[in-house]
């Protein structure tokens, strides 16, 4: 067997083989902050272009950015009873604003009259603004997005998945009809799905969460979830259509159409730093990182393969004038972006440094290559083994089309792992054997996504949570049509075939 | 006189017309936590925009993003003396991470071992992470650079200027030695003169500041001067030289190429949304906010103007195509940024709308235009009255240069703003009568920059500053190049000829 740059491999230990190629792509690392990550730049630029791409989404779908308060005051989160219950546990309290030296250790001083929450989410906040901004319907929709950091104290951290601090993006909407603000809640989910798709090469599954999981507040709470390699599901993002309750509880009343005064009705979406979680459990693989072609900040790395000052000679300027004619390339409406890294390093050090980093191409650059006139090429979809040589002109002329086929080909792998792994399961035997572990010291190593009948109880959903650790990630759009069947746990009469998995 | 859209005007009263052309734009307003603002769609554009530009500019220099924790450890605050002065009497403390309900009230729980500062300022948690990163010169320079958020507890706020929390840049770098990170402070220090000037319009003077006004805990403080239209000072960004205080604070310590340990030499380096403020106070005028092109979220504002549906028939394809032929020419690398505003409301009121948010261009279009084949153009940078009719094609292809112009206009007409309120003053009774208000109830109307000689002694800055309000800005880097002369103060020798202003 080869030798794989990440130790443990995903086969030997999956949590640990998660955080070794965190660590060897240089993307994070924990910090001396409780639960807080440092972002490096390699994994902050990831963050870069996600957000680059979804904003343009969000402004093509009529949305405009704002920012509002990081601090709630404690009155505002208690005004939705179901939304203080969901955050009130797990806030960072601010309660003074000046420290002083006392016995020559700083202790806080002034007290304030209020605590201030470090906002966990902006719906009280922001609802409050709405409700000064709002008088008549013809102040309605309100699309506003924030990019933001946000704050939920965790006591179980994992880099990117669960952090205390975390950067992401909220959208909150006001709307004059119910209609109207459901057709947004549905519009974002889309441009979700579309963004994990098409970008991340992330298969989704769209669907709403069963009540026990939806959004403190929420009417409805949609989600769209992606199976890792580790057969667990990952909410990847969430869209939330909100009723009036939010505008009830901040008061966004508005004049209608008819004259009559009425509450508004609200949605709120986000997705988060959490998608690079996603990214690295859905691509990478024993050798580290592999970042999609659309979202890499850095699309080919260019090595000079040098060993006599002769060489250098020649090589130098084949790869700088190679370097040009790439970023002259278009792909995905940018230039191609080639990093030509000259460092002094040896050059398998190096090539390997960029696989793990997951650079969709690496060009080794020797005196033999240049005599051939030719390229030798990895592609990071493929393995080691299966480096090429190629005409230098040939390349150049076809590196757009190559990315694009690196993009589809690894949309199709996630597909293929995500189909290999789903079972519809109609037997609760079969369905307790798919998310047993054959081995008690591997409990990650279960069956995947299960398709099987729910009764729309809530206790067969608990039942089944506490005997396996399995809950409704999505009841899909079409959980109806399946035509009529029996609860997977309970066995009696169900319409709704929805989708159980383990979950991050 | 001719009516303004903004009340009170410039001449009035001051700070109450900047307040109004906050409102009257709709750039943002505050919010009911206490010193926090709202930045409002329009206002926050104008900060995507800046960021846009700025982090190019910081990517061509070398930088990387990257994203450090919002919390910092009381203690690490405690480890750079000066620096711990300088901010613990104004910042936000997290004491607990929980609430609970308590006589029915939420009250906070959780007590945390060590209080947490929400960040004022990063560096002494980033050097906490640079001391990790750094063990040999060959991992120097370190180049990064944050977007966040900061907070720093205010007492009296005012929008954009002075708010407890604000948006900005701060970059932290990481240099082997003196020269090198000198090297680095300054040519931070140049990209901010060459955005303030070629991007903002706003003529700035570089220089350093004096002791009394640096950063807590930096060796030279470096910052760019702008003279507001009361005249009064802006200090629009910093770069530090931080010596080795920080490295040691930190314990950035590194193998050097001789084999010797030492410490690393470090900078920062910022600018904030107050740049906004700054915008306002250089451009703005007595009917709203006026734009620099270059910084503009749209360039044209094209304004249908139908009274009938016959009119609309005509009107509405005659402007589609306008928009069009403009959104397909260039600006400044980018596409010409267009809005068809077709809100049915009066159309005085809503050609004054986009006066008062600074659209750099206003196009009317009624029948009698389209009859002659023109466009009636209003340039922001003209008064109401200069509006003018012009070919369309010819309009369509001279956008650009039209932009250009009015991007030159603001540029020139700041820098004779300047000027003509900067006097070489060397006789204190002069310099008295310069910063003397003529009329005790505009205390803002003064002097403006007075060019004098400072003899360096502290005591003669503060005396200065507690007659007169007025600081020394700061010390130019040609302070030298004029002669010896006699302090402005004392009467003693001196030989720097320093910028003494009242500030913001």
């Amino acid at each position: 067997m080869s030798q794989t740059a990440i130790t443990p491999t995903r086969e030997e230990n999956y949590p640990e083989w998660y955080q070794a190629v965190v660590r060897a792509a240089d993307l994070a690392e924990t910090s001396p902050v409780r639960g807080c990550m440092v972002i490096k730049p390699w994994g902050y630029s990831l963050w870069e272009h996600i957000q680059r791409s979804l904003d343009a989404m969000f402004k093509e779908t009529g949305h405009v950015n704002a920012y509002f308060p990081l601090f709630i005051p404690v009155s505002y989160l208690e005004k939705e009873a179901e939304h203080v219950e969901g955050f009130a546990k797990e806030c960072a309290v601010v309660t003074h604003h000046r420290l002083t030296l006392a016995d020559g250790k700083l202790v806080p001083e002034g007290k304030l009259e209020e605590p201030l929450v470090v906002r966990p989410t902006s719906e009280t906040i922001i609802g409050e603004m709405y409700a000064k901004w709002v008088q008549s319907w013809r102040d309605l929709p309100i699309l506003i997005n924030q990019w933001a950091n946000v704050v939920r104290w965790e006591m179980r951290t994992r880099l990117f998945l669960r952090t205390t601090e975390f950067l992401w993006q909220e959208g909150h909407t006001a709307h004059e009809t119910s209609e109207e603000a459901m057709e947004e809640t549905r519009r974002m989910l889309d441009v979700y799905r579309v963004f994990a798709e098409d970008y991340m090469a992330m298969p989704v599954i769209i669907g709403e969460k069963s009540p026990g999981e939806r959004f403190p507040g929420a009417v409805h709470t949609y989600s769209i979830e992606a199976m890792m390699q580790d057969r667990k599901a990952l909410q990847a993002g969430t869209s939330h259509f909100l009723g009036q309750n939010f505008a009830k509880a901040s008061g966004i009343r508005f004049q209608s159409r008819d004259g009559v005064e009425e509450f508004a009705w609200t949605t709120s979406w986000g997705v988060s730093t959490r998608l690079i979680g996603g990214m690295i459990m859905t691509h990478a693989d024993d050798n580290g990182m592999v970042v999609p072609p659309r979202l890499a900040p850095r699309h080919v790395a260019v090595l000079p393969i040098i060993r006599t000052d002769e060489e250098r000679a020649v090589v130098m300027p084949y790869c700088e004038s190679l370097a040009a004619a790439l970023r002259a390339q278009c792909y995905d409406g940018r230039p191609v972006e080639v990093v030509l890294d000259t460092r002094d390093m040896n050059a398998g050090e190096k090539s390997w440094e960029w696989v793990k980093k997951g650079i969709p191409l690496v060009l080794e650059i020797g005196p033999r290559d240049i005599a051939g006139n030719s390229v030798f090429v990895g592609r990071r979809d493929r393995g080691r083994k299966e480096r090429f040589g190629m005409d230098r002109a040939e390349f150049v002329a076809s590196v757009a089309a190559i990315l694009d086929d690196m993009q589809r080909t690894l949309l199709a792998r996630a597909q293929a792992y995500r189909d290999a792994h789903t079972r519809v399961l109609t037997d609760w035997e079969d369905f307790r054997a798919f998310f047993t572990p054959r081995n008690a010291e591997r409990p990650e190593i279960h069956g995947g996504f299960a398709l099987s009948y729910w009764c729309e109880d809530p206790a067969c959903e608990e039942r089944i949570n506490d005997e396996l650790s399995v809950t409704i990630r999505t009841i899909p759009f079409d959980a109806d049509a399946h035509g009529a069947g029996a609860c997977i746990r309970c066995g009696n009469a169900a319409r709704k075939r929805v989708v159980f998995a383990k979950a991050y």
